[in-house]
This record gives structure tokens, C-alpha cells and sequence, in this order.
């Protein structure tokens, strides 16, 4: 696909950058300092890459005033090029182009469903009864919107999501392909030798700007709502339990498990793989590290981290064995002192 | 949609409670003590909601005669609130009205395929050559099920579920969005520098009354069968491997995996993103708790745990760095003793 | 479904066993000691299943010559067992008949997509403009391929598989049920208390003879391409970040998140819910043992183990607590030595 042609001098407004002596060259994307061709912008914040600045063919590079001596092509100097390399993918981005494609004709769209203008669905999609679909909504091929659920405007779900049980989601959503949301919460009443199981009467509230990555799933609430806040970013493959609260700005990187009822606080950062258990409370501004099990409510910001660093098998072994007689050789030796 | 309306004194009957002074209003639904109206029916089982019951506008709440003088509202009591909430959510459980619509013209059903009476095709299902669904199933949108499947009485699959390679369920069934059952096994041979696949010749058979969450995998064995027990319930997004075996009732929280031919025993708990290695056997009635790695088998029931709390960060940092150190650091200290 | 026959001679010749005095017996399939029947031919590799070797009822029995003796059935004698099991799997592996369906008139597929010679495409799968479909490709039903797509000569796709963004898919790949490859890497840029989204502009690279795993997820590269090297197998759930690298050979099993831009080398094998940090990289031939969690680069080849053994709940109460209170101890202990 062809891409979007902007000169340098475009790029530099855009990203805020006054720059006189920019060459008017037509630049076709944004490429890796080691990649760029001659058509292409590319920046540098990482300190692994900047070999590269010596030899990259980009057309210009965008970088801080410090590192400027160092680049042998044309540069746009800011004092956040990670931000500015953000606001740039966004010309490039062809999601906007790739979802307007109208109504495909073999989507099945309930009479009663309520369709915003300039709404594109994609082919085999279903959309029930008495769902609510705003304006500029794109929905892509193979999804299935169960009845009464309602999506915010501009927002975009990829191909192949699921939303179910009255879900609710805010303004400028961006789905991924494989995303649950809305499924039972996982709830069970203990009755002799038998499960019986509570239904989920609940449903997802999700609000402005929030990202999901795919194959995620997030379970409704049991009574009452599942809720994420505005301006919530969630990888793939994430499962959120039913009545969990998760606050604005808060990010959950890919892998995570949140058990039911947990309160997770706003501007959170949760890395890959961590796991979260159930009716505790994370306060804001916390940031759990990657693989770390948070057992209990944390009501001190910070950074925490469990789970240990690997260590070759044989050694591991060894150390394993000292771990498990631990009790017994911290006592003895604490006895012995005395 | 509307809510199915019952009088408090039907709720009571339902829930085996005698009582005779309550008022014939008429209750549209379940909700929690703090946002029940006044029309709605609570419950109280968990202290860190008793401050509700002095505040709860809940036209009843469901509560253990110990409770009862703290609640400011008409009362139901039982001995065991949770299990008479539960059932209470199935009386108000909306799933089967939804399920009940037929067989879709959009869905592609193979000729030979064995359709029972009242069974609910979903749009753009596809259901292949010699499946049997047996009496008052429900198949959601966008479903595949695959030659030679075979689904229970009473069953229920949500939307984009994958049926594979001559999978068995059993009757009344709840299998979520998403989930693929009878999938590859993961196996293959070395020879030399290549992987030799070793060809997934197995299937899967599920018993009565199980319930699988959304996104969840459970692949079909290499040879005979993977195996899931009556009642057996699953959460999200677990991985269960080929010629695993998991016994009756045990229940499985989020995120798990367990590896190939393992042996489950019945009544077992496997807390959310436990990770249970291949080819061992844990007994019945064993709990491992969330996050925990389970290397070998275990043949005494009870509860395990590994894994460690977290820490804030620096603290991590200097315990991790003893813990590296341990081996030789107690090695000196308990020689230097003798 | 009827299975193949064979008879014992021409298994005995595929798997390059030579054997005079074989029955010239018709055989069904596979299975294991226990379960086969006189029509059925087995196999003997793990001591556990010795016992059955004096019962099976198997037409035969694949083994090594020093376990022939306790056989009381006839047997092929190879050096690796295991090896020729995975070989005779493939004779009676019925993927490739049931993918031999043509192309089902519901599927969508775009009038510029390039569609080769013999080529399957199930019910209701779209394949979006200017992909590009090689000879003998089988893909199922329910299928999402987005513009640009190329999947190389004799690549099998399960159900419900999405393929996004220009992804590119070698020969001979096996795709299971609800992968997503091409989904949005996760990356977004703070400016102050927003999340700026860097769009994702890249794309996946798969090699040849690549398996992966139902429901697990490969993000496109932000920039250049996520690769994936030839003969890699993954196993299900697993999450592999925008521009990771992994290379030949190396196998992935379920549960596993690599986060992004991380190097894996050739020939790893990589643990059931292993997690692996972002920007680091591991050297060919290293083995990541389950559960582990990897922090930091790995340039030394080898076995690497972290995480802790279970402990009954009671005994890893005690020893956490010691651990938290390592630093403390030892500093204690070491310093009242001096």
C-alpha cells in the first residue's frame, strides 16, 4: 500500500519543531536509524542504537541537542524525541483508512441496534438487539456485539472481538482482534459436593481511550460493573476478573492476571505476567514489576517486585534445597548464638 | 432488557426460607447491599460490607440470624447466604432467553450432522460432517465446530467458540467465547536439527455440568483422550495439554497452564496462574494456591504455596542478591561453626 | 471417520525398520500400550509404561532391542522409538483430508488477492486486497486475512485464526485456532498525564515450517518486523511482543510472554509460562526451565532455573517471612562472625 507522502518541513510543524534550514524532501515514513532510507525520518533515544547515527542513511534524524554532534545527517532537535516519534507514527498510521469501508453487505445488524453516521462494519460481523453503536465506529470482519451493548464514538475494534452482556465501551477505544469482553465472571457456590453457580448479572464499563490488546478477556461484574477508566492501556493476552476496579492512565502490560473485586489505583504500571489476587487494593502511582505475585492490598506507592532471578539449574538446585531448610537453619543459627 | 419480576415470598420459597411477615413486593433483581434499590434483593456474607447494612436500601437482604440485628431492612435468614444468592442469580440469569433463537439462516450445517429438538444455531456458525448436538443445545454466533463432534443435552457455547478433531462434551455444558477445545497437542521428536511433529491422533472428552472460561485451550491427546471430569470448572485463559486428566469437581482459576499427561485428582483448587509441570499427579483434595509452580508430584493432600511476596524494590534488590549468595553464604556460616 | 490402513510391512518400511517375518496384518492407527488393539500398532519409550508391555494387546510394539525381551507381542526394533511413533503419526493424521474442501462459496475474498493452485478456503473466512495465498494453502473456517497478507505454499490455518497487517507467513506453517499474528505491539509514549500512542507500522516475519499454538499472539514490529525463524515451534497462549527476534530451531511452550524487542537465540527451548523481559537477549542453545522468570541477557549457553519448589502453606508461611527478613539476618550473623 502506498503510503502518505509529507515533506520534512511538514513533519518538523507537526511535531513542533522550528527548523529554517530543513530540505522540502517527500518523506514516506518513519524507519529505524539502521533501516532509514533516504525517504525516511528516523529518531534516537536509545544509547544501543547510537552507532547508528554515524551511518544512518535517514533523511533526518530526530533527536536531543546533546546527541546532535554525533549525527551525520540533517536533524529536528527536541527535548522529548520518544514523543515526537509518537506524534509521527500517527501520520503513518493506515488504521483510519484501512476501517472506513462502510457496511459490508453480509454483516447481520439487528432492526433495533442504533448505527452512528459514517459507522464502518466489517463483513460477517453480528450485531443483536438494542445495541448502540456511535458515530465513526469501526467494527471489523467476524465480530459478534451481543444484544444491549453500546461503543463510543471513533472508537475501532479489529477483526474477530466479542462483546457481550451489555458491555459499555467509552469514546475512541482501539480493540484487538481475539478480545472478550463481557464474559461470565468465574463465580461458584459451594453446595455438598456440587458447584452452583452464580450467574453474572453485571457487565463492563470501560471508559475514554483505552486500548486492549489482543486475546484479552475482561469478565463482567457478578452485580454492578466491571470497571477501567479512561485513558487505560492493557496488552494482550490479559485476563481481568469480574468487579475489577482499575483506575485512569493505569497500564497493564501482556500476561497479567487481576483476580475478582480487586481495586487497582489510577496511573498504576503493571508489568508482563504479573499476578494479582482477588478483593485487595493497589493504590495509585504503584508500579508492580514484571512476574512479581502481589498477594496483598499495597497502600504505599512505589515500585515492588518478588520472584527471583534465574540462576543456572545446578545451582539453583542447591540454593532450592537451602531455601526449603531455611526455617531450620536461620533458627538453629539464631539458637546458637544465644 | 426487562427483568423477570418475582415476589420477595417467591424469592424466599426458592431459597428454602420460611417466613411469614414479608411483604408481596415484587423484586426485579439481585444487586450488592450498597446499590440495591428498593426493589432489589441483597445478601451479606463478607464483613467488609457490614457497614451497609445499616445504610442498604435492599428491599430484603439474605443473612445469618447472627447478622440479623444489624440490618435496618426486612431480612431472609439462612445458613448459608452464598449459596442461597447463588441461587437467587439464576432465577434472574438472562442467558437461556437469549439462547432461545433458533437455528440462524446464515449458519452452514453439514447434512449429516445430528440436530436435536430445540436446538439455537448462532449466525455464521459452521457445524461439520457427522456432529451430534443432542436436545436444547445453544450455539452462539460465529462458532466452528469441527467433523465428529459430539455436544451433551442442554449445553451452551457463547459466541466464537472452536470445536475440534471429534471433541466430546458432555451435558449441560458452559463453554465461553473464545475457546478452543481439541486443538494440537504440542509434541515433536528431534532428529538431528529438526522438529518431527508428532501427529495429535487423540481428542477430548468433557463431562457433565463443566464450565470453561473465555479464551481457554484444552488440546486433544496425541493418542486416546484428554480427559475432563463432571463438574469440573475453568476459568479464563487456561492452557490444559494433551492427555492431561482432571478429576471431578476440581475447579481451576485463570491463567493456569498445565503441562502434558498430567494427572489431576478430584476436588482439587488450582489458584489463578498456577503453573503445574507435565507428567506428574497431584492427589484429590489438594489446594495450590495462586501463583505457585507445582515441579513433581504431590501425594499428600493439603495446601501448597511457593513463590514469594513482594518487596519494595531496593529492599528486592539486596534480598535477591542473598538469596543468589545463600549457597555460600550458609555454607561458611555452618562450617565455621563446627 | 474410516482410518487408513496399513499393514505392518509398509509401516515397518516407513519408518526404515527392516523386518523379515512380520504378519502381513492391516493396521488401524496408533496407540498407546494400554489402550491398543489387535489392529493397532504401539510404541515404548518411558519406563513408566513398562508394565504394559507384557499385556498389549498391540499388533506390535516399536522398541529398542535391549526392551524386546519384554515383550510378549511382535516388535519393530529401531533406535529411536520415539522418532518413528512421530513418523507413523503422519500416516494416519487426517488434517489434510478434511482441508481438502476447495473454496467455500460464503468465504470473502478480495478480487486483487492473489489465490494459488489447490488451494482451501473454509465458510465464512475473509481474505482481505492484495494478499497473497500460495499453492495447496488450507485455511479454515471463520478466518480474518487483512490487506497485504502472504502465507507461503502448504501452510494449514485452523479456525478463527486472524493474520493482520502485511504478515508474512512462510512455507509449511500450522496455524491453530484463535492466533493472532499482526496485532498492535504495545507502545505508547507518556506527555504529561496522557498516553500518546506510537502506531505500529511494521510487521511479522514467520519462516518456514513454523507451528503456533491456539490463541497465542505475535504484535507486529513498531518499526521493521517481528521475525520468527524457520522450523520454531510455539505452543499455545504464548505472547510475543512487537519486534522480537527468535531464532531457528528454538521452541516455545504454552504460556510463555517475551516482551519486546528481545533477541532469542537458535535452538532455545523455552519452559511452559516462562516470562522474559523486554530488550534483552538470550543465546542460542539455552534452555529456560517452566516458570522462570528471565530479567536480564543471557550470553552464556546452558540451563536456566528460577522460582521456588511448593511447600505446604503452613511451612512457606515461615520461610517467606525468613525471607524477607534475609537481609537483616545475614547482615546480623555475618557481622557478629567478624
Amino acid at each position: 500500500m502506498p503510503e502518505t507522502l509529507y515533506s520534512l518541513v511538514e513533519l518538523a510543524q507537526h511535531i513542533g519543531v522550528k527548523q529554517v534550514d530543513l530540505e522540502d524532501v517527500k518523506i514516506y515514513g518513519v524507519a529505524s536509524l539502521e533501516n532509514a532510507t533516504a525517504n525516511q525520518i528516523s529518531f534516537y533515544t536509545n544509547p544501543k542504537q547510537h552507532k547508528f547515527l554515524s551511518t544512518t542513511q535517514a533523511a533526518a534524524v530526530i533527536l536531543r541537542a546533546k546527541d546532535q554532534a554525533a549525527c551525520h545527517r540533517p536533524t529536528l532537535i527536541c527535548e522529548d524525541p520518544y514523543l515526537a516519534f509518537a506524534k509521527l507514527t500517527q501520520l503513518y498510521n493506515t488504521r483510519d483508512s484501512e476501517s472506513n469501508h462502510g457496511i459490508h453487505p453480509s454483516a447481520i445488524i439487528a432492526s433495533d441496534a442504533h448505527i452512528g453516521k459514517d459507522v464502518s462494519i466489517g463483513a460477517h460481523t453480528i450485531i443483536e438487539s438494542a445495541c448502540v453503536i456511535a458515530d465513526r465506529v469501526s467494527i471489523g470482519h467476524n465480530c459478534t456485539i451481543t444484544g444491549g451493548c453500546q461503543i463510543g464514538a471513533d472508537s475501532y475494534l479489529a477483526a474477530q472481538v466479542v462483546l457481550l452482556a451489555g458491555s459499555q465501551l467509552g469514546q475512541r477505544a482501539i480493540i484487538h482482534s481475539g478480545v472478550v469482553i463481557g464474559s461470565d465472571g468465574f463465580g461458584f457456590a459451594p453446595q455438598g459436593q456440587r458447584w452452583v453457580k452464580i450467574e453474572q448479572l453485571g457487565n463492563v464499563k470501560i471508559g475514554d481511550d483505552v486500548e486492549i490488546g489482543a486475546n484479552t478477556v475482561i469478565d463482567r461484574a457478578t452485580l454492578d460493573s466491571t470497571i477501567v477508566g479512561n485513558d487505560v492501556k492493557i496488552d494482550n493476552l490479559v485476563h481481568i476478573s469480574h468487579n475489577t476496579i482499575i483506575g485512569d492512565r493505569t497500564a497493564i502490560a501482556a500476561c497479567v492476571g487481576i483476580a475478582g473485586s480487586t481495586i487497582i489505583g489510577a496511573d498504576c504500571k503493571i508489568g508482563g505476567a504479573a499476578m494479582i489476587n482477588g478483593q485487595i487494593e493497589i493504590c495509585s502511582d504503584t508500579t508492580i514489576t514484571a512476574g512479581t505475585r502481589v498477594y496483598q492490598s499495597i497502600d504505599k506507592k512505589g515500585r515492588y517486585t518478588s520472584g527471583l532471578a534465574p540462576l543456572e539449574h545446578h545451582e539453583w538446585l542447591r540454593s532450592t534445597v537451602y531455601f526449603k531448610k531455611l526455617y531450620k537453619l536461620l533458627t538453629k543459627l539464631t539458637n546458637s548464638k544465644r
